[in-house]
């Protein structure tokens, strides 16, 4: 039987999940962590629900890549390693580059590399993700999806900057946007939910993880979304600032003599619920503090949250669903219940109950005109379909 | 009888207005242009209509002050310069210094040169135009008004980056906001023409001139305003770019080998409608113009302007009133008319009768559940009273 793996790599890590064809079903999944660094470890879960965990070194990604096809054989999910038969790697930043998802050749790899400056967290290290696999799989197709690409359909009065035109033209700055794996799955999947057909409705996408972004979706198509040219713009996040005023960064690197790398730096890492709160990024962490600084992180988030759904309703001149999803949207009750509680003016009628439950659901009442709903995001579907859909496997 | 003058000081200019007390009339306005440049100018228009231009060498902003003077007598405005009993000015940025009007001292006017990098634009030419009026009118006092301290009011939530909190605490690292005289004068006349209480309406107040600005006005206060630490962020303006992403200003730093000062220098001057047009930063070229650039320029700064209203309906939950003020606000047909259309579904109901004449009028149908109207703004009334309430002249 055929089967796709689909990975999200990371600095010193990788997310697997490898799925059967045409059954679409995971079979195993799990990661690697730590590679390269002290306290490394490799873990597998089976469909069966057993798990297994391996401490030990994990020299590199090539490495962690050969414990993986050593723990599927170990453990029969796979009984010829030419079962693989084709790789999906997320990858953030296809910039003006990649208008879909594409099949990795050198060049193009290359191309994922020299869009670092366009998500500095991300890029460099899901290139080393795919060349560990290209050098252990050599005969494999791998395919990059990219979190941009769904976001190609924004109109130019969405995505271009007021700078001087031929920055745009010379440079390709505009915006990129991201998280665009995980709407194709959320989007089609709330207008199932509501039983109309995509194309007709106005939803906003709440991905609210580490990395969090809002997007609104018309016309079947992303039409405008919160993150920019990187994913430091839009709302706050983990770790990351959401939007601010370029003049802070200037006045900061003449009070701070620091360079604009550093304050970048310092913006995507240092900022965001950890720079507010003082605490964590990490919003279970935020929450459970009663510090007034972790309460007023928890506001921001909130409030810039709001504050895009409302800009975005006014955009697309009305909105019928707003979803919540990844690690925040899937779990925070207390957040989708007070971004929830901002809309009541739009006739949003909150279902405290269902809000109070996780898991794919309706979170307002069946008479709220306008529907909120949580939907657990699955962007492997939607990489291993692209691996498919790129390499005609079926 | 007592007199008060309002000054709103330029790098190479001022504008005036002279006003009569106790019944506020405004006795003589006009503006000193081109101020130690070729082809200079003072001009005076009078209560009866009558307008004097006299083109001369002004060598510098003293000079301007003393033609000012002279004019004042020669036409019999005033008949002893006594009657000059304040002289009130325009101050962009009052950064953390100031929550208030100030009469000026020699201390406080180093802090108005301290805020540079707040309002790079506006500051300095501030602080240089007092500085004018203080060397020739030395028994006058001067007060500063400043268009930041009427966004002292928000709360942390809207006001706070998603920073490190310590940038915060130690250089006052904040959204400071602007056009805080204007909506001094634009709010309260909305609540008298809808017969309400300003206390009770939910008000947004877009402030459209060259400088421009979206702010929210709840509970009689400033609620949220879309300029931030400096006046760059919020929307498109005629040369301002609005909001960005902070990794586009690394980007271009990096490919166009560019200091971080010669950046925001392009933000500032050479962006915004300008940018985008490549024509004018002036909306009335931009608008004549036919070109697909010039096109998009104005559809981005109806497009920004509808953003952040709908942002700060959703943050107030509601909204009464939409206000159109200052250059563009009070004179551009097209853009009130694309703002009122984008919030249809809230039930504004445009008049666009009354929406193609210009001053101080409601531009929805009486039905409408969201009223718009145009409001002529008057900063140098605001400033006036300021003068006379800090230096109690009455």
């Amino acid at each position: 039987m055929k089967k796709v793996l689909a990975i999200n790599s990371g600095s010193s890590s990788f997310k697997y999940k490898l799925f059967s064809l045409p059954d679409e079903k995971v079979i195993a999944k799990g990661m690697a962590d730590r590679v390269g660094l002290d306290n490394a470890s490799f873990e597998i879960k089976l469909a069966d629900g057993s798990k297994h965990v391996e401490k030990t070194d994990i020299a590199d990604q090539e490495a962690a890549v050969n414990l993986l096809l050593k723990f599927l054989k170990e453990f029969k999910v796979v009984s010829d390693l030419n079962e693989i038969v084709g790789v999906g790697h997320r990858v953030v930043n296809g910039g003006e580059y990649f208008k879909d998802s594409t099949i990795i050749t050198k060049e193009n790899l290359s191309h994922i590399y020299e869009l670092e400056d366009y998500a500095p967290l991300h890029n460099p290290a899901e290139g080393r993700g795919i060349e560990a696999f290209m050098n252990v799989l050599p005969d494999v197709p791998q395919v990059a999806v990219f979190d941009t690409t769904y976001h190609q359909s924004l109109d130019p009065v969405h995505y271009l900057y007021s700078l001087p035109y031929e920055y745009h033209e010379k440079y390709g700055i505009r915006k990129y946007g991201a998280h665009g794996t995980s709407i194709r799955y959320t989007a089609p999947r709330a207008a199932e939910m509501m039983g109309q057909d995509l194309k007709d409705l106005k939803l906003i996408i709440c991905h609210l993880g580490s990395g969090a972004s809002v997007t609104a979706v018309k016309d079947g198509k992303s039409f405008d979304t919160s993150m920019g040219f990187s994913p430091i713009a839009g709302i706050t996040m983990a770790t990351r600032t959401g939007d601010i005023d370029p003049s802070v960064v200037q006045h900061l690197m003449h009070v701070e003599h620091k360079s604009i790398d550093e304050m970048i730096h310092i913006m995507n890492n240092k900022s965001g619920l950890l720079g507010i709160s003082g605490i964590s990024p990490d919003m279970r962490d935020v929450r459970e503090s009663n510090t007034d600084r972790a309460k007023l992180a928890r506001k921001i988030f909130i409030n810039r949250i709001v504050r895009y759904v409302g800009a975005y309703i006014a955009e697309m001149g009305g909105v019928d669903a707003i979803v919540f999803t990844a690690g925040i949207g899937e779990h925070d009750v207390g957040v989708r219940q007070a971004v929830m509680d901002a809309f009541r003016y739009l006739d949003v009628i909150p279902d405290e109950e269902a809000n109070g439950k996780n898991g794919e659901n309706f979170i307002t009442k069946p008479n709220s005109k306008v529907k909120a709903m949580v939907i657990p995001t699955n962007e492997e579907l939607i990489i291993e379909r692209d691996v498919v859909r790129l390499t005609h496997i079926n």
